[in-house]
Order: structure tokens, then C-alpha cells, then sequence
């Protein structure tokens, strides 16, 4: 079977490594033939390629959003379009959430030549986040002087649009990871705690706690969304352990990379099977696991060897060129009780950045 | 790093993709570009090929021992070329183990004229196998009557070299792999139990026992072959209790495919681990482990779909072409509890073969 991943980073690299098992073919359809996915595909396809990309194809799976208009047009008849279609605006997204019921922070929606005015509805500080194109915390400002708008506003247009959230001060940000196919089958990973920095995931391990109103939340956005795949659903339980969705992600998730080593079943091997037809394999958890990204870091930066003699360490390399804050790689490590896991995640955090974060 | 995989198979293929998260290059020299390995290797050399390759390699490991003479030549400065040498011959081996004072079942060595001569100093039955190119039982033979002699010899010259072992009416077969490095670190997995069919692995799981012995054998043997990479051993447990070592393989193992569930790090990854000077990974059991071989059997011969709806199994499938009891996928199956993991090793061998051996 041929399957074409749309997006040539990490992602599809590890659906494909992880996938190599089952024997398919694996086609990346992308815009540079030597990032991650597109050096290990049986063959890259640039984005002017996409229509021989969609004939040779059996089946197609996307490893990021942002997805040039032309070849989103082409994915209307692929599973998945509508939960697309509302990623590519955080209004949408939020506005369907908010249709069905499902638990939301206070917000609002703006143009940039409202900003102020709505902002002042808002006790600050508050979250401005671009409508389009925002992921790793791009296109989103923590504002908390109403004078920073006119810096904002620097780069993006007046009548672009943005959505106003309060700002959660939240006790944790959590998240897990839904599969489902098309016969409506589904599983859910164990929630896993998160650590964000800048608007990037720093670290983060599972199994953390159990919660039934996550799990519900997320079953029924399966089901919602009509997803056959992935679904990332990303939470913030706040300091009066309410559960408020932050944001979800249709697709294989960087929350989601510890379950290479933690879980009977993998998020990559689980995309593959669901959009296949094969059973979806169980999300139960063999070993505590945590992450670590490697942001704007050489394998010159940071003793790789010392991490490697840690007992239960990975280290996956995405062999990307260097710049600040870039996902250039990860750690994953195993541990059979959660404190000395714990104490491990320190231990790398420091090898790699010299700090540690106050909440590992 | 430009990592060299001299064989084109399925223990090329699980090297290549377990260890794509370390962003090395992977060449494969083999004998058919549309083999596991060659399929998903960065390119593929064929043996005509094998300058060009040791040009462009900086590293190398092996994982089939019947290389071509040519090539073999080619290894004498790599690492294991003493290991391999002993491969190329049962009686070097066995002789290499005996002056080693390693403990073996009896043995004698033979030309093809002198097999009846031979034999005849054993009680029946004995095991004949040639002195070259067997594996998978290949060129081996049970010999109850010393009438099959004649049958042999149809297949093999007078001039032959043969080694006759007495027959070691075994409690269990078992073995275990250890990963060394060149700073003579070392490892070892725990021990699985084997269960062989017409000399090829139908199925195994670890971790089986604890044995001393063994260990030490393993730990022994690694220094005393300057393993740099993986040895496999494989052993007779008799009903006396006395451990026999049958025979060792210096490269990833059928009998090691289980670690790819089972382990903190796989062999496959221990074995690129060693050769490239990052260190060895632990050799730790996150979860009681399984693996059944699917020997001569299509996709369409089985029920797949019944096999995954298992919890906790994992299908590896070659895109071979079928054969009589040729090595086609294998199925790792994981279970906290050794009992449930046996009755799914049961499961599944019934599945494929629609019957279930008595040592399950």
C-alpha cells in the first residue's frame, strides 16, 4: 500500500520509521527534500509535484496544518477535511468548540483594529493569538500592558483577525491523544503532564493522572470531528480543577512522542493502522515515560554520551539545520517508578540547557 | 555517520529502521536490491559494488554470516572479522570453544567418506551437520539409522567436512544476546526461551530464567571473540541441568526480535550503539515479551486482522517472496503477565498454523 504523508518534518519521519514494520511504501509530499520525513520516504514529492503525489497515493495522512491552499483543495474528498478546514483558523476552531458545548476559557474574536477596545473587556494579562499560520507559539503574544498592541500590530495586518483569551492560571497543562477509524473505533493514550516555555513544549511524561472528563471530552471529539486517525487534544486543568480545552491537532503530536517507548501501541503505528483498516492496537503503557525537546541546539551543544549512559534514554536526531528555539531533536526516557523518571528528565533538562525548568 | 549493513534481510531491515532516530546514513551490500534492507537502505551496493561501498562506509556490521569470499577479504581490518572467520566453519567453532574450555555436548569432526565410521562411536540418534553455509537448518541432519548416511552424501562431496554432535535430549533451549563495545563494555539481555522446528525458531519469549552460567559464558565469550556489536548464543538447558552451549551468532538475532517490544534498548539499536562509540543502552525488561516467526506463510494465508486485535501485538512483515518455510514476518507480542503472554503465543501460533506445538 502506498501512503502519502503530507509535511516532511519529524513527524512524518517518525511515522514512517515507526511504520517501516508493516511494509507500506511511504510517499512525503513537502517543501524541502532533505528535511526529516523527505530523506527517509521511498520518494519526496515537492508541493508542485502534489497531483502525481495524489495519483500514486492509497492513502493520505498530514503530519502539520499548514498546508498551502492548493493542496488543502485537493484533500476534500480525504478523511479528516473538516477537522483541517477548522485548524487553518483559530476562530473556527474555537467557534465549533464552542457550538458543541465542549469547555472553553473566556475569549473573544477581534481584527487587529479592534484589538484594544476588546481588550479592555478582559482583566489582563491576556493571550492574542493570530486567526492563521500560528503553531510553536508563532503569531501569539501573552500581552500584558495594553500598550503592546501597537508592537503587535507591527506584524500583522489591521484587518487580520485574532482571538482574545483570558489568560488561565492553570495548575497544569495536560493533553492526550485519541485514535479512531472509520468503523468509529477508538482509544485513548493516557494524559500526559506538559511543560511549555515560549509557547513550546519543554518536556513532558505520562501516564500523569486519570481524569473521566478528558477522556469524555475527547471520545466525543473523535467522534465530533470525524476523525480517522489522531486526534492531540491539548488541556489546562486550572487551580480549581476545572478542565478548559486549550486546543486540539488532527495529526501525530509532539505530546505524543513518548509513546515510542511507554506504550503497546505507538501514536505513528496507531495513524497507520486507523487509516488502513488494520485494528487499532492498545494505547496501554508498558513504562513511565517522559520527553525532552532539544530547541536550537547542535549535537555540539550538550553531552549526547552522558544522556545515552542514563538508563532508559533515546535519543532521536532530526538532523535539521540550526536555529533559536528550533525543534531539533528529542529524549525520550523510560522508568519504572515516576520520581526517579522524574529526576531523569532533570538530569537531561540540565545537560542540554544548563537549567531547570522550577516545575519538572 | 555512513553506517554499512553487509546483508539484504530482515535483521538489515530492523537495524535500518530502529536506529533512524539517530540521523545515520544506512548502505546496504547484499544480493537483491528488493530485499528488507535494500528497500529502505539510503542506497543499495550490490556485491559487485563492494569497493565502491567499504569507500563510502564508516562503519561496518554484519547481519548474515555467508558473505562471499570476496568480500570477507574486505573485513579483515573491521571489527569481528575473528568472530566471523570461526562462523565460516562448524569445526573452527566448535574447536575455538573447546580450547576455550567452554562446555559443549560431545562432538567429532569427519570428512564426508568417513560419516558411517563416525557415527558409528555414538549411540543413535546424532546430529550431522556440514562444516559450511548452514543456517536455519540448512545442511543439517538427525540421523536415526545409519542407513541416512547414504541420503546425506547425495547432497554433500566425500571430501566435506562435517561435524557429527551427540543427540542432547534437551529440557529447553535458550540464549541470550550481549552487546559489547570496543572499550569492552558490556551487556546482556535476559534469557528467552527457544522453541525450534525443523532447526528453524518457530517462536520464543523472554525474560524465561536467571542462570549464572550462562551469563558468565556470555560475558566470557564477548571478550574472548573482541565482540564489537552483538553475540548471540544459544544453549541447551539438559534435563540434568547442565548448560551446553549449540552455537553463537556475532550479529542481531532471530532470537532478539522480541527486544524491539521488550527492551529499554533493542538490539538493534545496542548493535549500532556499539560500533559507533555512543554507549550501550540497558539491556532492562520493560515487558514480558513474545515473538512467533510466520515460516512460509502470505498475508493472505492467516488472519492478520485477528492477530493485531490481540492486545499488545505487533506485526513485521519482509515483502518477501514466498517460500516453503522461508522466514516471512514475525508477530512480538507483549503482556505484563507470563501466563496471558503464553496463551497469546498460542493465539497466534494457531492463527498462522492452525495448530500449536506441545511446548507452549
Amino acid at each position: 500500500m502506498n501512503i502519502g504523508i503530507i509535511g516532511d518534518g519529524q513527524l512524518g519521519s517518525m511515522t514512517i520509521f515507526e511504520n517501516r514494520k508493516l511494509n507500506f511504501n511511504f510517499f512525503v509530499l513537502g517543501k524541502n527534500p532533505t528535511a526529516p520525513a523527505s530523506r527517509i520516504a521511498d520518494r519526496f514529492f515537492g508541493y508542485d509535484e502534489y497531483q502525481e503525489f495524489f495519483n500514486i497515493v492509497d492513502r493520505v495522512v498530514v503530519e502539520f496544518e499548514h498546508i498551502p491552499d492548493i493542496i488543502f483543495e485537493n484533500l476534500k474528498n480525504y478523511p479528516n477535511f473538516r477537522a483541517l478546514e477548522l485548524k487553518r483558523s483559530r476562530i473556527k476552531e474555537k467557534l465549533f468548540l464552542r457550538e458543541r458545548g465542549y469547555p472553553l476559557g473566556n475569549f473573544d474574536f477581534s481584527y487587529g483594529y479592534q484589538l484594544e477596545e476588546k481588550i479592555k473587556k478582559f482583566s489582563l494579562p491576556v493571550v492574542v493569538k493570530a486567526e492563521k499560520l500560528g503553531y510553536d507559539g508563532k503569531g501569539q503574544y501573552l500581552v500584558k500592558d495594553i500598550l503592546e498592541i501597537t508592537d503587535i500590530l507591527k506584524n500583522h495586518s489591521l484587518e487580520e483577525g485574532f482571538v482574545i483569551e483570558e489568560f488561565i492560571d492553570f495548575k497544569y497543562e495536560i493533553s492526550t491523544i485519541g485514535v479512531r477509524d472509520k468503523n468509529s473505533d477508538k482509544n485513548i493514550y493516557p494524559i500526559s503532564f506538559n511543560y511549555h516555555e515560549g509557547g513550546i513544549l519543554l518536556y513532558n511524561y505520562a501516564p500523569f493522572l486519570q481524569n473521566k472528563d478528558v477522556e469524555e471530552i475527547v471520545l466525543s471529539l473523535l467522534d465530533d470531528l470525524e476523525i480517522e486517525g489522531l486526534l492531540a487534544v491539548e488541556f489546562f486543568l486550572t487551580k480549581d480543577d476545572e478542565i478548559l480545552i486549550n486546543e486540539f491537532a488532527p495529526r501525530p503530536h509532539n505530546t505524543g512522542h513518548y509513546t515510542m517507548e511507554a506504550s503497546y501501541t505507538s501514536q505513528f503505528e496507531n495513524l497507520i493502522r486507523a487509516v488502513v483498516g488494520l485494528p487499532i492496537g492498545s494505547t496501554q503503557t508498558k513504562i513511565p515515560t517522559g520527553m525532552v525537546n532539544i530547541l536550537g541546539k547542535s549535537l555540539e551543544d550538550f553531552d549526547t554520551k552522558e544522556i545515552l549512559k542514563v538508563e532508559g534514554t533515546q535519543l532521536y536526531w532530526y538532523g535539521k539545520e540550526k536555529k533559536p528555539r528550533r525543534k531539533m531533536g528529542h529524549i525520550n526516557i523510560v522508568d519504572k517508578d515516576i520520581g526517579s523518571l522524574k529526576e531523569k528528565i532533570r538530569f537531561v533538562l540540565k545537560n542540554i540547557y544548563s537549567k531547570i525548568p522550577s516545575k519538572v
